[in-house]
This record gives structure tokens, sequence and C-alpha cells, in this order.
């Protein structure tokens, strides 16, 4: 059975997430009804590198898949594209040892969260349009008081897989680009909702709501803060998954 | 009746057409509704600097309005946006004096054309995906015998509003941009269907269904051809109305 590693990006406005469900219609899910397509009724487990929530894309998730025979990386791509909605999209497939695992072997998960300036026609799935001035600076410094390894969770809801609150944050930038905001968040792993809450605190920051030091002491104690503040889900993307 | 000149940007995918219909939602349509919430109810006559179709798109489109009272652009740019629905945007107001017209007034327009190279999750509605392979420097030897002052007749079907089909085309050029073909189109003024027609031409002697002096050949006589080659309006948008 070879061992695949997919990337994939994807549209998240029309699903309910990645993780497959029952009466849902999700990527995972429908990855797997275009792999059965293109193998002719298989089943099949594949593996994520991690979940994304309803509304929230990817330029690059990584999934691993075993298929029963091997086949060419570029017919397999073009086979499962082929069976797929127009807002999934397959980029890449490689094949890979049966120890590598999509979500075990990953060292470190990039996302990219867009906050716009302004209206925009083109832009509602995919930004979060914040009315009022930001202050930048003020937002960069409250950044960097996440920035390293820390308990991060007042940034997350009770997810009972998770076993640990403790993340290593690598990275947490903010740039300009036109009327955008563009955050890049870097870190071993993401809890549950984390970076949406990371992006609404900081944005509370650049509004006055918060000073910087207010977000440092947020990793200290629990509080409903980070919950009333969490960025919605349209201005996120997974950008890459790091091996 | 103070006069103001608008610029709006619009995704025409949900909308059939810029120009105002009875049972069919449109963005001058959507224009009427927001003026009159914003204004209490009053009747208003708009004037686009031109139609675009079903699905077509506009980063410029240019309109003109008499209003009862005169109004701060910046206000008045708030008021219509409050109203308008999240894909139809008015970028800017401008108060201009009586004898300007959206339409009479504007001496050229220039229109962009997105090809794509490959399937993405991301570009349905506002790229032409073309699969085959495309020879750009056919396509732009192509395109150099379209420019000038020509009679586009076989590229447009018959309109009882348009009175000539002599058109000076100003601008045609192909650029590369990642895994898109960017067609600029400059010229005084277009017909139905021409600027789709002209790109359907280029996308054939591309991949060397024509020569690039059979599309030359195309100004001389009328031919089914330009109509069965007809570019789908998602890639098309209406990008600047110069004045």
């Amino acid at each position: 059975m070879p061992r695949y590693k997919l990337i994939m990006e994807y549209a998240g406005t029309r699903y309910s997430g990645w993780q497959i469900q029952k009466n849902a219609r999700t990527v995972q899910g429908e990855l797997h009804h275009a792999l059965q397509e293109a193998t002719r009724g298989r089943q099949f487990e594949t593996y994520g590198s991690g979940r994304t929530d309803a509304g929230v894309h990817a330029l690059g998730q990584v999934v691993h898949v075993d298929l029963p025979t091997a086949l060419p990386p570029d017919t397999l791509v073009a086979r499962i594209n082929d069976h797929l909605p127009h807002d999934i999209n397959v980029l890449s497939a490689e094949r890979m040892p049966p120890r590598f695992h999509a979500r075990h072997s990953a060292v470190a998960r990039r996302y990219r969260y867009q906050i716009s300036r302004r209206r925009s026609a083109f832009e509602k799935n995919y930004v979060w349009w914040v009315r009022e001035p930001l202050n930048l600076a003020r937002m960069r410094e409250a950044a960097s008081h996440l920035v390293g390894f820390a308990d991060f969770r007042s940034f997350t809801d009770d997810d009972p897989e998770e076993k640990s609150t403790h993340v290593l944050l690598q990275e947490l930038t903010l740039t300009e680009q036109d009327h955008l905001i563009l955050v890049h968040v870097t870190g071993s792993h993401f809890l549950w909702k984390m970076v949406r809450r990371i992006v609404g605190v900081l944005v509370g920051a650049g509004k006055g709501d918060l000073t910087p030091g207010d977000v440092g002491r947020l990793l200290q104690k629990e509080s409903p803060l980070t919950a009333q503040l969490t960025a919605p889900a349209a201005g996120l993307f997974l950008e890459r998954v790091e091996y």
C-alpha cells in the first residue's frame, strides 16, 4: 500500500470545516468521494495535518493516504481533481515512506490571517473588514508578548483531544499590503480557535481596547475576553505545514 | 440638482449584468435601491459608462447621478455602501459639472481579461481556465493584427442601439503574472461581446487552431468563428474609463 502525501488548497466558505462528518459537507468528505471515484469505489482513510473550522481556507493543507496501487504523482493529482468541486484543489502528490504521517510528523504549521482596512466587492469570504482605525505599532508590540513557549489555555476552548495547552509560538508578524494587514503566525501546533483568538486580541490592542501589556497578561490567567474577541473564520488560511 | 460621478467595483457573478431589469437582480438595480434607501425613497436615474453582461466584473465602472441635495463625497459614499450588498462597492464620489455624462463624455474604456493556466480553488468566478498549452508569442502576434481603427462587425452580435461597428483599438497586450495570462484591451468604445470574442480568438491562436494571419482576416469578413470562440464572462473586468 504505497503512501502518498497530498498538498491541497481550498476555499472553506461552502464547507463545515475539514473533518469528515455525517450529514454535513466537509473538505475531507469531498476528498474521500473524489478518491473513491478515481479508484472505482474503494474506501480510504485520509489523515490531515490538522482540522480547519467552517469557513477557514487552506493554501497548503497536507494529507496522507495509502493507495491500493502506485500511480505517477501527476496522474494521481489529475484523477482526484477531476472529481473534486471547483473550490478544492490538489496541488501536488508525492510518494512517501510508510513512517510519514501528515499530523504526527509535522513540526510546524504556518497560518495567515487577512484583516482589511476598507470595504471591497471581492473579499468578503477572505478577510475580516475592521472599520475602526488600527494602530499597527501597538498591534506589533502586543504580538511580541505572545511569541515564545507558553501556556495558551486562555486562547482555546476545552478540547478533549488536546493533551497539552503549551505551544511554541515561533513567529507572529504583521505586515501591510495595500489595504490589508497580514498576520503570519507559525507554531509547533495550534489549539482549537487559538489563531482567531490571537488575531482578535491583536485587533483589540490596535483599536485601543487593550494595552499590549494586557495582552501579555492574558497568557497568565484565563479570561472570557479572548473568546469575546475571536476573529471571524473568513480571514484565516492554513498556509503551510513543515516536516 | 448637483451631479456626482461615482466609481464602482463589483463582482458580477450573482447579477444579470449591469443594466436595470424587471424581475432580475442587476448591479444598477441594486444601486438604485441603495440610493433610495440613502435618500429616503427618492427615485433616481443613473447613467453608467456602459453595460456589463451577466457574470462580468468591474474594478472601475463609472456612473453619474443627479442628487436632490449636495452631500460631501465621503458621506455620500458611506451612505450608499451601507445599503449595497457585499459584492458591490462605491470606491469614490466626485461633484461634476452638469455637462459631464458617464457614457457620452468617456473617451476610452480599458478591460482586463484573466486566463488561467492551472486549476485553482479560489478563482472559478474570475478566470477562464484553459487546460491546453498556449503559445504566448503566437497570441501576441495575433493581437498585433487587431490594433488600430477597424470595423469589428464580425466580433459582435447585432445590437440595434449600436450605430457604428468601427472601433479604435488603442491597446491589446498580453502579460504573464504567475499562472495567469492577463489580456489588457483599451478602445474608444466596445461592441456587445467584442472583448470576449477578441480573447476567444487570441486563445484559438495560442492553441494553434488559428494562425495569426487568420485572426487579421476575421476583420475583413464576417465568420461564425468569433461567436463559437467567445470567451466566458467570468474572466472579464471593466478596469477603467477615461474622460
